[in-house]
C-alpha cells in the first residue's frame, strides 16, 4: 500500500511560490525519504483549510487521513514511520543534538533573515493576506515593516555573524551532519531558502562557506530546491 | 598501565582558582572518561611552560609526553584513545552536530557571557597577567572593559537571549545530549562555570530551565564543578 501524503505549504500571491523556511524543512525531509507528497498551497488566512490539524500553522502533513503539524514532529514522525529509508537523524543520539540546532535556526538565525524579508513578503504574498501579515509581524516586531528593514547593510551583518557556528562547524564537514546531508542541514538551509524565494537580498558573500554549503544542497535531490520557484517567477 | 595525564588549566592570582571555559570542557569530559590528570595552574604569560604544545594557549593536555590543544581536540583524542570508557559523543554520526553546538558556545555564548566578566576577570588574575589581559582584550573589544562591563542590563539580556535555543532544547530532553550528559553539554556548560569561578553576576533566573540543566551538571561527578573554588575563596 503506498502512503497517502498531502503537505500544506505557505504560498505567496503566485500559488506556485512556497517560501516558509519551516515548509521547506518539511520539504527537504520528505525528499531525504524519497516520499512524495501532494503539495497544496496555503495563505496565512486559510485557517479553515488546516483546521484537522487542531491548529493554524503550516507545515500540516497528513499521512493517510492523520494530520501532523510543526516541521520537527514532521521530521519525527517521518523517521518512526519510515525506518527503513535513508535516516534523516542517524541515530537515537543525534536527535537531541540537531534538535538544538533546529532551535537555533529558529531562534537565531531565521529572525536575523526575517528582517531583511519583511517588506518584499509582505508586497509578494496574496491581497487576501497582506493586511493579516503587517498586523501581526508589526505587533510582533514592535515597529513598522519599512522601520525594521531600513538598515539593510546592519540587518546584513547581523546574518553573517548569527552564521559563525555553520561557518567554522562547515571547515570540517561538508555538511552539518557530516559526510552527508541530513536533518541538521535541512533545519537550517529552511531559513536560506526562505530568502531565496522571496527576496532577491542576497544574504551571503560568494566565498563564504556558507555560500559553498547552500549550493551543495540547493543540487541534491536532483536540484530539487534549486529549481523551485522564486519571486523571479512573480511578475 | 596507567596512562599519565598532566592538564594546563588557566589560574588566577590564586592557582586554585581555575576559571576558563575552555579548560572546563576538559576537566568534564576527563570526569565523563573517569580519567584522572595532573592539574597543573597556568598563566597568561607562561608560554615557555606549554611550549611542547607548539602554541601558546590552555588547555593543553600531556597525554604519555605528547601534548594535545584546543579542548575541541583533547575531546576528540580521549574519545578515540579511550574508546572503551563512556562516550563523550555517543556515537560518530553525533560527532558534527555538538561540534556545531561546540562553536556556538565559542562564538555566540562566550562572548556575550565575557562581556559581564571582563573587570573581574582583570580584578582576579594575577598582577603578571593584568597588562596583557587589559591590552589584548581591549584591542580585541574595541572598548576600554569599564566600557564594556558598564551596561550590566543589557549584556545580561543578551546572554539570556542567546540562550533561547538551549532552553528551548531543555524542554525536551535533561541535557543536551539526551538523557544523559555528554560533550554537548559540557562544551557549554564551560562558558557558565567561567562565569561562576570568576565573577558575583549571576546570569541566569532561578525559574529558567537552564539554570536547572546548570544545576545538574554541578551535581555530576559526586559535585566535582560544584565544589571546584571560585572567586569567593579569594581574599
Amino acid at each position: 500500500m503506498v502512503d497517502d501524503l498531502t503537505l500544506y505549504e505557505l504560498a505567496a500571491a503566485d500559488p506556485a511560490l512556497r517560501f516558509s523556511p519551516h515548509c521547506w524543512k518539511t520539504r527537504m525531509a520528505l525528499a531525504h525519504k524519497g516520499l512524495e507528497a501532494d503539495l497544496v498551497p496555503w495563505r496565512f488566512t486559510d485557517k479553515e483549510a488546516i483546521a484537522i490539524s487542531g491548529q493554524e500553522r503550516v507545515p500540516v502533513l497528513v499521512h493517510d487521513g492523520v494530520a501532523v503539524s510543526d516541521s520537527w514532529h514532521i521530521a519525527v514522525h517521518l523517521e518512526e514511520w519510515f525506518p527503513d529509508r535513508p535516516s534523516l537523524f542517524g541515530g537515537e543520539g543525534t536527535v537531541p543534538p540537531v534538535r538544538f540546532i533546529n532551535h537555533w535556526s529558529d531562534t537565531a538565525l531565521l529572525p536575523a533573515v526575517a528582517r531583511l524579508m519583511v517588506v518584499d513578503i509582505h508586497d509578494r504574498v496574496h491581497d487576501t493576506d497582506r493586511r493579516y501579515y503587517r498586523t501581526s509581524r508589526e505587533r510582533a516586531l514592535g515597529a513598522t515593516l519599512e522601520e525594521v528593514a531600513a538598515d539593510r547593510p546592519a540587518n546584513l551583518a547581523a546574518v553573517r555573524r548569527v552564521l559563525q557556528p555553520l561557518r567554522l562547524a562547515l571547515t570540517k564537514h561538508a555538511f552539518l551532519a557530516g559526510s552527508a546531508p541530513a536533518y541538521a542541514d535541512y533545519c537550517v538551509f529552511g531559513a536560506l531558502m526562505f530568502a531565496r524565494c522571496i527576496s532577491s537580498v542576497e544574504l551571503l558573500e560568494p566565498d563564504d562557506p556558507v555560500f559553498a554549503w547552500r549550493d551543495r544542497l540547493l543540487d541534491v535531490f536532483d536540484g530539487m530546491a534549486r529549481s523551485a520557484p522564486t519571486f523571479q517567477s512573480w511578475p
